[in-house]
């Protein structure tokens, strides 16, 4: 089976090129008679989009169109086909490198894979992929806020600088998600110190959804912690997921660990809202280790396509840190994630 | 769609509660002519058994058989069935508790979701199910062993002490699969302190895959490392994943992260044997946070199902660590995503 | 992916060989707390019973045991497993014929797909594959009383000889399952006959579901009648399938076949309940065409798996037709289909 | 699991609906390296068309897009997007008849399955739905032809007016894909006839499928004429579906229905080409059973969305029945078919 889809009842199947023509998603599964418009998804995709200053310094105006599945301004239980035309997408900088594989990029395994490679901008493995992710995410959106459930995102770590409260109501006034507004200052200097280096940095990212029911998440192997952690780990630069005290979990005696209950409810939330796979009615707290992104001005060994040895540097516009564009894209995920177990729920007993 | 079936080309099923009649899974996808006995399950099933000494008290002989599938010692391409008969199954210790919800459990949300439980023995929430996981991976090692691939699980922490070193020979000739000689007497003198304080402790397991050809796993939702967290995270007492360098790439550069490429292969390997979703060829690393097991002779608080206030102490034959029963699990899972992998990606060409 | 599972919401995976150790099935996705014990089951599996008379000397007493998915005589929402182990397995008489492919059975096939088979009794493609279906298909029915649905399927025509009413009284009373008193004589006559002549025959099954609410079924692909077509299709001996008029619509006049509608609902039934896929309240109506049993006694010509040509008879106790024992099986896998599309409505809207 | 997918590892996706902006099909699981160009899938198309001439008097030009998936010519492995923008949408026509049910049609079940419909030419519920199946298939079409397997479908009856025989060389030669020249002129005459009474007519469509390998299909649910049943079923008219000797095996004695094997091949082929649910290497022949059109002229009893009693007649351009356009789109599901069940074949052995 192949692996463009996500999502058992609330199921998506994304396609589409970074300078290919368009990219897009299907939506399968949605409930009718949710009201939904072109301008509900826009604004998801505005959030995720670079030139807004610091990390990035392209300008790419994802508009997106809704071809089908509502009618009337409301979702109809047909398909919703989400599409964006790309608009920015000159080629030629990528002629030159068109045979050598990129370290820390997908061109070496999607060769090896496929023997056959669209380079232009990374074709498929792209982050301009997430485009895609973003406007289904804000379909889910839609199907959690009529049961209450709201997600949020927010960058707690860039580049070894970490945020030290979760101040919410900074998250979506700076451009990078950041939930400390002492720590913002430092992360600042730290992507222009980056960038003057021609290299790149990493990050950690929190997603928080609240409101959720108990009773999300199908054992054994579909628990709602593992399905987390799969959409998680699918987006391309995340190399680690955590739900939440964690790792540190890991260095924790069953009695710090365990949350303990009262009438009132659960005493603490290491479990990050989540036991035995299925929601526990309190916050599920996700984190996602970013790693720094591959393109970077520095020189590196690599090989061509022919295993000839080859040096390569990457100039012109790139990103400093995949973190403020993926925050969005954590969100969504998350939200998809979400959207698919209410769902999946709804089909065994009332809610 | 419920949640007890994992994988696409190669689909495992699994049923059973811990103080049930029975527990098992299907296997069905599995190719045909692979020799296949009772006793090759058997022996991976011994290594998950508990009773070998330091962390549990148990004697729990499971003994597997083979209902369908299987024809002179071969597969036949049909449903492979093993089931594991519940010998242990004295469930009166948990007539006290069951209207309890023990912290850390999945009493709790088990009751939410379905407003029933089996209470006895955790029912199908109980650690007892890896029973079925393990079996199943046995079969998929058939599959990977036939290609070359080597998968093993091995404990780099418990209770906060750290292994310092990768020694693979070691792991088999110790009861935590630890993979340090001389760390190996702390983690025993940790567990016997833990024992005293009527606690208990978690840790991290690794995974190594080794031999694993380049071209495994789908763009872009089921990338192999997705699946992979996704395997690891389904196992009931995992809180976090990380692939190759993991958590600490947040804090590298990109230029110390990416694996730079020579005609002999990469440099590093801080992908984890990974890139955009698709294995490269090199060693495939995981890291699986176990947290500490819930059920502790301490005393916390906890309520009924009804909500009242209560107490709860779990006394009697507990482990102190899901560490070593957890390593075969771990193999297990990452052997079903190889194997399920290695099937879809022969789907679209020879390999 | 493998085909031994069937429906996605209430999903089911079914193993076993003819003379293998066992037969069974897991269904997963059973809504929790329906009432349900061995001898519900047990019930329809004794209708399915061969040695009941006409066509079938055999007696296998098939004993069904529930082995997980129950607590205290209620579903508990995990996968429920049931199992019948096969006690009367002399395979000794197929030992002379393990190297011919019987005209008419899947030796041929399963040989050429697998390049292995277990020929004692045609393995796992025996007519007695389905008695785990018809296991399933009493979950099934618990799901679908609990709606008001009720599902019913009798012989409408064996061996060229067809029924001319539909008397429903008289279906259970009769080991044909025939729902005509005046041509259930005839059809008995018809089955001493072609025994005689050391041959096999045929027929046509209907099946009728009742009480269904509007709205089963999911476009484009998973319509409710797509789904019925292949649930019934999948029974080894069906080669055809129709849906109210069936391929009695190919003859007729749009106005003919076109159900009026009024205020006191359809005026005819051609649609055989379902129109575009989707149920529209009035009696679901589906035929099946079951092909004679291919062993015979009567000499064929066939080859042996070195391609040589050889002749072949079957001698001992066989049935003459597939019908009664098939009876019970369309039942079953009607309600399967539909138990599945109540789910899958019940995840996108309340009934 | 919503319904707009079909295929597990050739795995397609449609969208769109009769009078919106676009439909189109997300082709994943497709091999890389195939030759694919938009050309391809539009000779596909334009044999779908209408304006041909005798059944239907509408002009609509379809023309493809391919959105992704392809690179230099090539599939690359990643989901191929095929998108046909509707340009004939006067919709104005449906508004007298928003409110009514047309019998015949899924007006009323989708009405009462969401709630709301987009009444604008049947929305989703069109027949031009099909134009997705059409446009997928042309790509299955070249998986298929790499491995030598052909697949052509063709009518044999139309309005009660059978072939006698099989011409596969006048098949593309004639509007109906009639394979009888003899009786083509009589189907002409019977279409203008039906026309002037202001009715509509159906028939009956054959596929054949030449050049399959033995071995595909998947016991037990995924035989291949299961797969087949639920492809044909779903495509809107169909009412009836039959494998090989079909109906007529119900009448049948197993000494003539079996088809005798010598070491040239099989005598006969009532089996249609598979045997137990898997190819045995002859040909398949399936053959649909296509209702008369619902929409036509002729004054009908209905009721609208209120529940009044109303009358309908459907003026203007209508076909008078559906069998020219269905024939590619028969062809097309049975491509899909195939596609899928040669890639599932390959997961599990070499061919």
């Amino acid at each position: 089976m192949p692996g463009n889809s996500f999502g058992q009842c609330f199921r998506i199947t994304t396609f589409g090129e970074s300078h290919g023509i368009a990219l897009g998603v299907i939506i399968d599964g949605c409930p009718p008679n949710l009201p939904l418009t072109a301008q509900d998804i826009q604004g998801e995709l505005d959030r995720r989009a670079p030139g807004k200053g610091l990390t990035t310094p392209r300008k790419e105006p994802d508009k997106v169109e809704v071809l089908s599945g509502t009618f009337e301004g409301k979702t109809t239980g047909t398909p919703i086909t989400l599409i964006i035309y790309n608009k920015d997408v000159d080629s030629s900088k990528y002629e030159p490198i068109k045979d050598l594989f990129r370290p820390g990029h997908g061109d070496f395994t999607y060769f090896k894979k496929y023997g056959i490679r669209d380079y232009r901008g990374g074709g498929r493995a792209s982050g301009r992929e997430t485009v895609a992710r973003v406007a289904a995410g804000a379909v889910a959106k839609k199907v959690l806020s009529a049961e209450g459930i709201d997600v949020m995102a927010y960058t707690i770590a860039l580049g070894g600088i970490w945020a030290k409260e979760r101040d919410l109501d900074f998250v979506n006034k700076n451009p990078l998600f950041c939930c400390d507004r002492k720590v913002y200052r430092l992360m600042e200097e730290r992507i222009s110190e980056v960038k003057r280096m021609g290299d790149s940095i990493g990050g950690v990212v929190e997603v928080l959804a609240r409101g959720c029911p108990p009773g999300l998440g199908e054992p054994v192997f579909d628990k709602l912690d593992a399905d987390l952690a799969k959409a998680i780990m699918s987006i391309g630069a995340v190399k680690g997921v955590e739900i939440g005290s964690g790792f540190r979990a890991a260095e924790l005696l069953g009695s710090e660990n365990n949350d303990e209950i009262t009438p009132d409810g659960f005493l603490t939330n290491n479990a990050g809202g989540i036991l035995a796979g299925i929601s526990n009615g309190d916050d599920i707290i996700i984190r996602a280790a970013i790693k720094p992104i591959p393109s970077i001005e520095k020189t590196q060994r690599t090989i061509d396509i022919y295993g000839r040895p080859a040096n390569i540097s990457t100039k012109g516009r790139h990103d400093v840190s995949a973190i403020p564009r993926i925050v969005p894209v954590c969100e969504a995920m998350v939200r998809l994630v979400l959207a698919d177990h209410l769902l999946r729920l709804k089909a065994i007993r009332k809610i």
